[in-house]
């Protein structure tokens, strides 16, 4: 059951938005056992702040639920902010004295896949104060080692301060510049980003470019972005967004070049359905023929993939 | 639900065995599924024969079950017979054509873990012709897929024909070397090995030295190899045996110095029962002083776990 969460306030999860999925949940006669969130959000590129937190925890408190954290892009904010644990929350309430019942119900998972571009090393944890799922952990870890080779690197690679000082730094820098390039890229073709902070992908609004307000124009822009543009954008509905036209796109898994390809690509293909709206007068498009097949450069063949 | 062999015939499956297996499972109510074999023999050290893979082969066909059979051990072969696999039987007999059922209840599960001394690597398979259970398989697998690092060592390693061809002819040259010297070793304390052909470890009948023939006296000589010997043997009774007296001595993860490190003391430790038997009289030893605790020199104190 999603939490329904809106453009309005740049999708940040509210107590209204909880309660609402709650009872939701309890009409269809679900037991609601936990909620999960993605912190920073996957697909918003948006660290959650100390407030969305504090609801977050207020709520498992009061309804007696699980709390899963996914920091699996923890490494990777990019703006002064800091990132924030639900488990600072939690310390910062003295939960583990004055409510040890809510401090075993809040769970943390994490990976090395996305903060050190690893995602082939299969090496992740889970954090949690409750013994009950720390032992079970443990049991079906049996079922899923990770390679003693692999231990063995990442556990000089991680023991080194110097280079994982240095590499926190670095790959925030790099990460900032590549986030920015692609926002000012698509701004400048007229596509807005939600602001992010976070993440190797951008919360892109084009719903100006679908040809109605449905999830069926946002597949058909998808479609077209995908056979004509050569990129793979995921579009909103995939990720349970109730406003169509939104798209997560990724910034940080190809090179420099690629991206500003990707860019000049996109551009091209918002001008020529900006010049076949012109052309026959806006909202009066065909949906069959919104999407121009020709506008693509034969120089830029190459498809990349920006899933 | 064990297979009853016995040392009669070297502990080899016989049809009498499996069926005698199967019925005692039905009159406690059990649904057999199917029938669980290591091939070579875990803890043996012994390769299966033909004969015996015929009468597996025979009696999932008659019974409709499963078989699962792990040839972990199938590169540590070091005589000169030539492994055969359950899946060669099938073959053999053209199954794929003529008995399609059979053909996929036959399953082989396979780690490089013992053949290529790399059990840290987590890296392993499954034969099957059953598309339910590839198909189950392959899901499961996204849970404990191998580091793309240990992948990409692994492929070099194995296309490596020269390597390979070399590994597998001195890994069998090596392993013949050192069993050769456990059961020669031990044959020169009395104590006599099951004749084996495979695997890291020797099937070695300790009967003599029990002080009653049970799996309490068992234990009790486990114990007192543990304690006083410094060495950690598998009991027979840990692996299903019925005849109290057997034990697995590992003999391939140790240095040669190790082993015979090994060999000495427990040559001393025998010879110590021995001298202890004969000074109060065969078989009227009190089990509590069976084991003598000051034969071990201090020059030898340093632990060698041969489990």
């Amino acid at each position: 059951m999603p939490i329904r969460c809106t453009s309005n306030n740049g999708f940040r999860i509210t107590a209204p938005a909880l309660q609402e999925a709650y009872k939701r949940a309890q009409s269809l006669n679900l037991r609601v056992k936990g909620v999960l969130v993605t912190n920073p959000s996957n697909p918003l590129g948006v660290a959650l702040t100390r407030n969305e937190l504090d609801l977050l925890v207020d709520f498992v408190d009061s309804t007696g639920v699980h709390l899963i954290s996914d920091e699996i892009y923890s490494g990777t904010i990019f703006d002064s902010q800091t990132f924030v644990s639900v488990l600072e929350i939690l310390t910062e309430r003295r939960y583990d004295v004055v409510k040890p019942d809510v401090w075993k119900r809040v769970h943390v998972v994490y990976s090395l896949s996305k903060d050190l571009g690893l995602p082939g090393f299969r090496a992740a944890a889970i954090y949690s104060n409750n013994p009950i799922v720390v032992s079970t952990a443990t049991k079906m870890s049996s079922f899923g080692l990770v390679s003693s080779q692999t231990q063995y690197l990442l556990s000089a690679m991680l023991s080194d301060k110097k280079f994982t000082e240095k590499y926190l730094v670095e790959n925030r820098r790099r990460l900032k510049a590549r986030h920015d390039m692609l926002v000012g890229g698509l701004l400048a073709a007229g596509i807005p980003c939600l602001p992010g902070n976070a993440g190797l992908f951008c919360w892109v609004d084009m719903g100006h470019l679908l040809s109605s307000r449905s999830f069926e124009a946002e597949y058909q822009l998808w479609e077209a972005v995908v056979k004509r543009v050569g990129l793979n954008i995921s579009p909103g509905s995939s990720c349970h967004c109730e406003e169509p036209g939104w798209f997560r796109v990724c910034f940080a898994n190809m090179s420099e070049t690629t991206l500003q390809v990707a860019i000049r690509r996109l551009t091209l293909f918002v001008d020529s359905i900006n010049a076949s709206r012109n052309k026959r007068g806006n909202r009066s498009v065909s949906k069959t023929r919104v999407f121009p097949a020709s506008f693509r450069r034969d120089s830029e063949r190459s498809v990349c993939s920006v899933n």
